[in-house]
């Protein structure tokens, strides 16, 4: 099996893992499954196992497929707490179903998702019960900051590294160790991935600002009126450098809050400057976090030296690009 | 260790793996798990466990403390789709909290008990995962059929095994499956719970009719709001006998739902007394529910005869008794 077909058998135990008895939970799930979405965790697991030289595609196929389950559970229920409306292109599970059919069916495929992993050796479930922890504290932190307006650089940094960069750690750890890899080999992938979610989120925040819905696939803005977007946009040297800098204006953060619980989706920086928002000053800021995501991605890249030369490789290096790089 | 030095074993492990980092989750997990409740489940898995000869309680505790877990945070996330405002005598994370909040602290609890569970070997985490599944399917069918208007005995029937029995089926399989119990002893407790799920489901729908929010620790009428109460009362004949006798009526059904919604808690059965609902008929109904109760208590307890005398043994049949004369 190649990668390429490795994600095709990824996509249909994806659609397979939808059907339920009960038809309401198949229709809600395979809406949202069979959505597509970049599969970038299920490719991290993949190639991360054949970086390491791993040939048994056929048994990491189901994990790179729990790992993209639990990440679409989140975003179903997310999107009831968000009150999206769009995610992948579609209508929520939350807006075309409802709050308590969405929130049954994250959990539906959460423990889709335990089942599917069941079979596998307790070292990659707590691989992947870790991370699945660490998003559900990843989103609360978030959403318990954005409605104190507390978010400051370290916090920001903490919900990004709990709510992102800890899933793609995880997969590639999944796909690392069950290739039986050496310790240094499964550190270094885990670094790399680290470093990866860091960039992918700020990169993702930063589009929550400039892109429109359409563009996205989901809807904009709603990142910024939860608060996280804030944060890069205003200060974007967080990560490493903790303490250097100042924190976030808290007055500044007030505000943006405040009119972004108003705005329609659509591009959000064109709001922030019509409400008088300094253009140039927010301009200055998405670059910063282009910057620093940028950063991020190379300092991903550098840790696959660790690793002998290969086309998963050279995938995942590409990749370190392409996800800072993207415009959705 | 006893059994009840193991229970205390396993109120302080759900007590400390009420902590998280982030606190507002370490507070509402701590909320719910610490406020008691009958702690039937993690009773079944210890008992179960001694039954079939086993002593390794240690290794059994956690087992014991998941079930719980689980069984808890399906509670949290009933109580955001029932707008329930009591539970175990406390006030209700939702309510306390908000939904959002409710959510994930019923997502946290869901991935701390897979994280406890992944010590453990495949065999008992497909036991508690597939449990899990049926949970939720038996609420997703439950609240379909309530809003639907279609919840027939057969139905009802299929709904309180998944949302009730399969776990109470999974505690003693996974006690016994620790004590390597042979497969008929396990096959014998298997139904042995299974009946008494049903029993306890049944009972608490009748209580659910008859007894008031205070009795109770948790809001009366709400089963009945959603649909399931209402079965029971009707038509209380379900279970074994399938295809004899008439499906429930549906007119009465309809009404009985319509009713409910705009029933303060309390007693629901004055109210519908009140509102012109045959009494006789009502009180003929709730005695074929009690009766029906007893029936599946009892084939539970023939099941225990398959496995050698034992303290714990008689006290599953104790409990079985228990589960259908309790009042709250």
């Amino acid at each position: 099996m190649t990668i390429d077909t490795s994600l095709q058998a990824v996509n249909d135990l994806l659609l397979s893992i939808s059907k339920s008895s009960v038809a309401l939970l198949s229709e809600t799930s395979a809406h949202i499954l069979g959505a597509g979405g970049k599969r970038l965790r299920p490719r991290l697991v993949l190639l991360a196992h054949a970086a390491v030289g791993g040939d048994d595609f056929e048994r990491v196929v189901p994990l790179a497929a729990a790992v993209e389950i639990i990440h679409t559970a989140t975003l179903v229920h997310d999107d009831i707490n968000d009150h999206g409306t769009l995610r992948r292109g579609r209508e929520t599970v939350n807006s075309r179903w409802g709050g308590t059919f969405a929130l049954l069916t994250g959990d539906y495929m959460f423990t889709r998702a335990y089942l599917l992993m069941a079979p596998f050796s307790s070292e990659l479930n707590t691989i992947l019960a870790q991370a699945a922890l660490d998003l559900v504290e990843g989103e609360t932190l978030q959403i318990k900051a954005a409605r104190q307006g507390e978010l400051d650089r370290d916090l920001y940094y903490e919900i990004i590294s709990k709510k992102t960069a800890s899933l793609f750690a995880a997969a590639v750890e999944l796909g690392a160790a069950a290739g039986n890899a050496s310790p240094e080999w499964r550190a270094a992938l885990r670094e790399y991935a680290f470093n990866l979610g860091l960039a992918f989120q700020i990169t993702d925040d930063v589009l929550d600002l400039v892109a429109d819905t359409h563009q996205l696939g989901k809807n904009a803005g709603i990142d910024v009126a939860q608060g996280r977007g804030i944060a890069v946009a205003l200060d974007g040297n967080h990560g490493s450098d903790h303490g250097s800098g100042s924190g976030s204006d808290g007055a500044a953060v007030a505000a943006l809050a405040a009119l972004s619980q108003d705005t329609a989706p659509g591009p959000l920086k064109e709001s922030l400057i019509d409400a008088g928002i300094n253009g140039d000053a927010l301009d200055a800021a998405i670059q910063k976090g282009r910057g620093k995501a940028a950063e991020l991605a190379a300092r991903a890249a550098v840790c696959l030296d660790a690793l002998p030369p290969s086309a998963a490789c050279d995938e995942l290096r590409a990749l370190a690009d392409q996800v800072v790089r993207r415009d959705h």
